[in-house]
């Protein structure tokens, strides 16, 4: 990729970023992960190459749908695939060929580079919940989300430290017409926060508006030769590729931003029941789909995406951090390895109508899962609730506390000098207390991850201090994040030019709430 | 071993087990969990011995004490090892060479023969909490254990599905004599389940009594051929055996008996700050504590343990399901293995007062770093609350249903040919739907593991039901279990023989409280 590295853009570099040192509290963000862990490789070699060949016998025999999208049709029939009305069959190994072109790692910039992110290799990126419609908290209960919420969510996603990524829908905004809520929500993120966030994928022209925005924030040429955007184009499982999300496609890949490509399945309803079953038709549809961006661009940077939940056969529903799901991401993990390229899956997942103990059952078996599965881009990591229904206040404050865990999970184990200590075992000897001894004096600062939510103090302490649970505790520091939080800096001139890119946009069209 | 495989008892097998059948409601218990997954591999063999190394070091040159034991001494002087007072001084090899007689893996043996569990290899086995002076529930909040909770604790670990063991002292019955009450908990675990359990440990005597209580249950023979108990014996850390966890593990490996010889360590307090200090530190504890079993009587079975946890530097307390308790879990279980040794760490460990999210995260942390770090026995898998000082009755149930999680996960991911499932992607097509499709209809019913305690209901169908969170719904379950609770049957000549046993041995001393 050309766009790695840091790279000095033309503004926004200069007077506005020493005035900004000058007069903003620093909010610190972790850079994003960088593994110093192994991958858990849970298939076989042989079980690798089933899947494989099945999926290539899934292309080349039943194929897939590109809906209402006589282009993306014409495309694949110039590459070569076996076009019949809207099925496209691909030649074994066509796919996969194609897909080669896609580059294995690249970096989004943000606004502010010191919060560019490099999605791919042994990196791995936390974006926050993205979708819901409604909201929760303690006081409010559950409710419709507002505009007002989701800059409230970006205002979070700004002061959380763990948190690399400002994300996308940070939940709907249902206050706001359709076709102009995307408008706001870009806005919000881009002068709201400076980390690298999402584009629009609802509608071609909706995709065609975000990257005149960052054209805006980035300038023109920048954005033609970065990355700046990374969005979210979801199958139509099983096997269905429709005409909004690859008209959005089309615009990012075009504009050489990044998408990932990502079955949306619930298992046993859009796959096979089987795990093995649906890891063919994911490994297919991401084939195909990464293909076809390929296709429309050469190059373009793309993630193997694969959103898999497993299903309540009785109810029907959804269900979250089950076993089945952590095979699906463990072994669709290592599919993505094999074909060199990022890998985005897990997140927050919970079927859980509240912050409680379900949900974080549920919320930490996926996120084990998904930083010992090798995910490289993780949408949802916190805030996430009730199926993705519900964006909650409270989660994202404590999903949030979870991922500085994983960060110091990943870092691995030291054995250097320092870290044998056995210095301090000789010092302490039989039946002595390490507290005092000189290697602890030197070394406590750091040697613990430290929650800044959860509750350790003795029964008493707690108890006199209201014996709190920890959705009570997110909800004070859901407060203290939301008082303390300042606007990041930005030029006054692109504050005001994206203002009025977004004012002249609104006027150009009737609201529609469909 | 020589206790390995299906052996006919000469009593309880007969007419009272055919009896048994005809009357008795089953009660469902899973197999112990036989991992079809690899096992997650965090140091590198450059780590591992350096770690190996550093431990023959801290043996030889450091050492351990052996307190108040002169007969462990005398045992140690005559393997071979440097003893000055009670400091004893191993040469490098040494303890690694004696170790080499503990068997790789051992069964235990249950009173109902299905229910024997095999320690080792790639087995898992799940046992309850142990150790709590309180108890908390929902209506009655936190308060002192007493013997009528112990009991209550044995019936539900007894209806619970998922757990394979009876433990041992699931929380400690303080309104009964300290000199006693151990004679009541094994009674309640002979009597009202058939699982494996625990003997005591705070007296040899104790752990006597515990030996000779089980030779009325399966028959001296059968005790003196068989391992019938498995029994937690810490180490005093750093680098301390004390004379009453020595006396009772003296006991039982002349019987024969099971010990886990287990490190307790809060890391920065009883072992380096270092995640690396600290493995060396629990390898060359468990290195001398296995060897002086072995020495003991070689070939008595031993569990290579680990129960470290971290601290919080601010206020000193310990800390659970943190990113620095699984490197040391995953570091352990490696050095585990690579002595050929049965390996026990993990379980439902959590700092939180409640059984809220906090609880929820830290169990499900430590649960998932448990099954893909290779722990055969998980003391604690479920009940724990609040850094061991409560079994939580609502916790026990919730965790025990998240152990099915694991049994699940553990099976890996079938590549057979119904597990393709290429028919069904064929039968479905693009677009298509699978709920109904013959591959569904065939699979469905264990194509998923299901909760039985989670809600997955519709908002507004759970709504109505009272929104309850997972706590209310835990107190549900604990009631409905213990409600169609039947105590299994045992012959009423071993029933009577071990009431004699209990009021004998209660007569011939005082009570005691302290």
């Amino acid at each position: 990729m050309s766009d790695t590295g840091a790279r000095r853009r033309g503004r926004g570099g200069g007077g506005a970023a020493r005035r900004a040192e000058r007069t903003a509290v620093r909010i610190e963000t972790a850079r994003y992960i960088e593994r110093n862990i192994p991958n858990f490789e849970i298939l076989t070699e042989e079980a690798l190459e089933i899947i494989e060949a099945n999926a290539e016998t899934v292309l080349a025999e039943v194929g897939v749908n590109f809906v209402n999208n006589p282009a993306a049709l014409e495309r694949w029939r110039e590459a070569g695939a076996d076009v019949e009305g809207e099925r496209v069959r691909i030649p074994r190994g066509l796919a996969r060929q194609l897909c080669a072109t896609a580059p294995q790692s690249f970096t989004q910039h943000a606004r502010n580079p010191e919060k560019n992110v490099v999605i791919g290799g042994k990196g791995l990126v936390f974006a926050p919940v993205y979708g819901p419609p409604f909201v929760r908290d303690a006081t409010g209960g559950r409710r419709y989300a507002t505009m007002e919420d989701f800059r409230t969510f970006v205002k979070l996603g700004y002061m959380s430290k763990w948190l690399h990524h400002s994300g996308g829908t940070v939940c709907e905004p249902t206050d706001l017409p359709v076709n102009k809520r995307h408008l706001d929500m870009l806005l919000a993120h881009m002068t709201l926060s400076d980390k690298p966030f999402m584009g629009s994928v609802t509608e071609p022209s909706r995709a065609q508006d975000s990257v005149e925005m960052c054209e805006v924030l980035f300038g023109r040429d920048f954005v033609q030769q970065n990355t700046v955007m990374t969005s979210l184009i979801n199958i139509n499982s099983p096997l269905t590729f429709d005409d909004v999300m690859m008209g959005a496609l089309e615009v990012y890949a075009k504009n050489n931003q990044a998408c990932i490509v990502s079955p949306f399945i619930v298992g046993g309803a859009m796959a096979p029941v089987s795990v093995a079953g649906t890891l063919t038709q994911v490994l297919a549809e991401v084939l195909a789909g990464i293909a076809y961006s390929q296709l429309v661009r050469p190059g373009a940077p793309v993630i193997f995406g694969a959103f898999v939940t497993s299903i309540d056969m009785n109810s029907g529903a959804p269900t979250f951090g089950t076993p089945e799901a952590s095979h699906i991401l463990y072994g669709a993990g290592q599919l993505a390895r094999r074909m060199n390229l990022p890998f985005r899956s897990g997140g927050s997942l919970c079927g859980s109508k509240l912050p409680d103990a379900q949900a974080a059952y549920e919320t930490a078996n996926t996120l084990n899962t998904a930083l010992m599965g090798g995910v490289n881009f993780m949408l949802h990591a916190c805030g996430w609730l009730e199926g993705g229904l519900v964006s909650s206040f409270e989660k994202f404050v404590m999903d949030a506390d979870q991922l500085g865990a994983l960060h110091k999970l990943a870092e691995g184990i030291a054995v250097d000098e320092n870290a044998q200590a056995m210095d301090a075992i000789r010092e302490v000897g039989p039946g002595g207390h390490y507290l005092g001894c000189a290697h602890t004096q030197a070394n406590f600062k750091s040697a613990f991850w430290r929650s800044e939510l959860l509750d350790y103090k003795p029964f008493e302490t707690w108890d006199e201090a209201g014996a709190r649970d920890t959705q009570m505790l997110a909800t004070d520091r859901v407060a203290k994040l939301l008082e303390t939080y300042q606007q990041p800096q930005l030029d006054p001139a692109i504050a005001e030019a994206l203002d009025a890119y977004v004012a002249e946009k609104k006027a150009a069209m009737p609201d529609a709430f469909m």
